[in-house]
């Protein structure tokens, strides 16, 4: 393994989210938060450090493959998140280091679970960083460096597939950089969009950008306790809805939009099933809840609005499911493992994934009635790699024997097992709310430290998608 | 698809299950109860003359394959449940039909999952029946008529298959009635030799021949509310633990151990991995129940009771696993998915099939690491056929997928997702309680019937391992 490569991609990871940590460094200063200069200033200092050690000559020998990528990418994750975590520990807003910890990973990988019990008493520029690492994890953070890259390297592509969610990913173009160009500039786009129709809709600049941050990153992360139920908007609602829905859709598919290959984008099988299973799930559970609010029209809005916040693993809340039929918990539950499509930003199992072992099941039913027939696993139209087959079945129950076993850690806590249970979901899938005391107003706060920690490495590993954490600690025994 | 067999099976199956009807018809004249003439006349009566008719003559073409094997026996296996289920209506001692029908589909498929709140009450011959319902599904009622019928027809091994549990199924000798009489001559023997064993302990004799059924069919029924927790005697829990993690065991080792091919027996990866887990997760639990018990050999006792019943799926109790922490809850709940060996008479996923999963996750990651790496999955040092660990995969994926939907339909009864999901969990894989309102001492009675049909299918589903019923209803489209 080319150890040299590792650390000089961990140290331009570490440079980028260095250089980003100015940002809420000056939404501070703005608002006259004089704590910045220390709390954002030297974890500033030790990232640049960090990355001018690691990135002071590069390395001869620049080949990397997947196993580079997988492990410089878990590597720079547990990195940037540890290190990440301490503006909240020197501002003395979060005290706990642990604390710090598990609401920095939850935000880089997008999940939204919180500690924190008092948002509203944080100060502006902690919780401008605290959604922001929502939009770096969202669209991945080595992503971001392929993009800013010189683009005379397409070996490269090994490393998107670490930080890329899915079954299978393709590159859109020849060169690995030019793809990371092309997705972040539809991130940004959408990011901004999000921003001015928010802003449209009288939400101020401070909360449409935190807000328009971590629907983008499908994180989940508000200024508020009371979540997106605190604006108490319909246009808001819709609004923030109808982008986390976009950002859970795969990014090629915008990509071909742009380029005009509408047919590609409209067949897609994968976002007609994402789009079939919103409309569907919304429909039931509006049925369901029905009798808890005056009209159709409101169940309707807080059905749909809860839909796309699970299935797309966002987690903004704008009503207590914890209130709702069990009926419509446990479909919202089920949905958390379905998560949004592949290549998107959005958490859970990918709809693809979920697709091809649905269809594989059903394959193996029709050679049990008719062993002659011979049945291939289609996605549109065309037969699935059979490597992919397989990785999608070994990555369902990898899935669950790390849920199994960390379901068995939780539980050594204080909670039931329905509770426990909810916790590693809704962690493992990046959602951020789950059932009972992990309802919608967060509650992770009161876990045991053993617990936080068993729970920030579910993060992890659902957010990079299991690999590149084993290959982490798998290679160091080689 | 031959129809003319399949009704000449159900035929013999229904014969067999009628005549067996006299045994607790016999027990209840014994005891002086006169319902049994119409109690058990009734049913009797209705399944000979069914019978007499499916078999008045052998159809010319006795042709069958896995298809007509899987069919009759999940049509049979609906059919012995709706006329097992007369004795207890006629009787009036379960008057509501629905009830009576989950008792005794909970009977043939060894759930052991009760509706009865006040088992006492019930007449010996009703409680014979429920108990001896376990003791026919447990090896399966096709088998027995395989056993018994002339072994001049070797094509009926493609019937085996359908009551058969595990991923892989062979016969022990070339023809398939001999092998079903081996195993239903060593499924005697062990019954008889477990009825003695009680007898030394004290128990009636009708108390053994009852607790000796439910042992050998891994069910679970007894005729106490308490369960084996009423005897209070450390020599009857033993003898019952040590018989129900035998009747646990792949019958096919015991055939090895009489033809005296040892090794074949002791080199069995499948039993080792059985027998390990039941040790760990004893000592595992006994260690975090400590507290709760006097001393050492108090938890131990109970934690290694509680492990053999819910492992092997029988579900007897000595303790309230409700009181137990949550840690050893959810450590149980996660072994009833396991089960016992493929080829006996336990239920859960099967442990051979968990670790074909499992070994194709680590191949899986095996691979990822170094595509170059060519590797195989090994069961007994021999490689696995493609088509079993594509089967394994798949009947996991279909046993997940029918479980959600069975979850979904469950809750919109009454109960917490927690209480719901344990329901399914313990009916799937044949278990007989659950945690919550479903421990150890029954409460399926409060669910309501929908919830009941529901649970019954999935009793079916987990018995007869999917396929069989699948293959019912898609059948009929032909």
């Amino acid at each position: 393994m080319n150890y040299k490569m590792i650390m000089y991609m961990m140290g331009q990871i570490f440079k980028v989210v260095g250089l980003f940590m100015l940002l809420p460094a000056a939404v501070g200063l703005y608002y006259g938060e004089d704590h910045v200069v220390t709390s954002f200033g030297i974890p500033f200092l030790i990232l640049v450090t960090i990355a001018f050690l690691f990135t002071v000559k590069k390395p001869k020998d620049n080949s990397v493959y997947s196993m580079e990528g997988f492990v410089s990418v878990a590597a720079s994750w547990i990195g940037v998140s540890a290190i990440g975590a301490l503006p909240f520990v020197i501002s003395g807003e979060i005290p706990n280091y642990v604390d710090a910890l598990f609401e920095t990973v939850s935000g880089f990988t997008t999940t939204g679970a919180t500690i924190l019990s008092d948002i509203e008493s944080m100060s502006r520029s902690c919780l401008f960083w605290r959604s922001f690492t929502h939009w770096l994890g969202g669209m991945g953070i080595l992503m971001f460096v392929l993009a800013i890259m010189s683009s005379n390297d397409s070996r490269t592509m090994h490393m998107m597939r670490a930080e890329c969610a899915g079954p299978n990913v393709g590159r859109l173009v020849s060169k690995s950089s030019f793809s990371a160009r092309i997705l972040y500039g539809i991130y940004i786009f959408l990011t901004v969009s999000e921003i001015i129709l928010l802003l449209c809709g009288g939400m101020s600049l401070y909360d449409s950008v935190i807000h328009a941050c971590s629907s983008a990153g499908t994180g989940g992360f508000s200024t508020y306790s009371a979540s997106i139920g605190h604006f108490n908007s319909l246009y808001i609602e819709m609004v923030i809805a109808a982008f986390i829905i976009l950002f859970g859709v795969n990014f090629n598919l915008y990509y071909y939009l742009i380029i005009r290959k509408f047919s590609l984008a409209f067949k897609n099988e994968e976002v007609r099933v994402y789009f079939g299973t919103i409309i569907f799930a919304t429909v039931i559970i509006t049925l369901n809840i029905m009798r808890l609010y005056d009209n159709f029209g409101g169940a309707l809005r807080h059905a749909f609005f809860m839909v796309a916040s699970t299935i797309t693993s966002t987690g903004f809340a704008t009503a207590d499911i914890t209130q709702w039929p069990v009926f419509s918990q446990t479909l919202l539950v089920l949905l958390m493992f379905v998560g949004s499509c592949a290549g998107s930003t959005g958490g859970g199992m990918k709809v693809s994934r979920i697709m091809i072992i649905v269809k594989t099941g059903i394959k193996e039913l029709k050679y049990i009635v008719n062993p002659r027939a011979v049945a291939t696993v289609k996605m549109d139209g065309k037969p699935v790699d059979r490597d992919v087959v397989r990785g999608a079945a070994s990555y369902l129950v990898l899935f669950l024997m790390l849920m199994a076993v960390s379901l068995l850690l939780i539980t050594l806590d204080k909670y039931s097992i329905e509770e426990s249970a909810s916790a590693v979901i809704t962690c493992m899938n990046n959602i951020g709310f789950g059932v009972g005391a992990f309802g919608p107003n967060g509650g992770f706060g009161d876990l045991n430290s053993f617990s936080k920690i068993v729970l920030c490495f579910d993060m992890l590993l659902g957010r990079l998608e299991i690999y590149p954490l084993i290959m982490l600690f798998a290679s160091k025994r080689r």
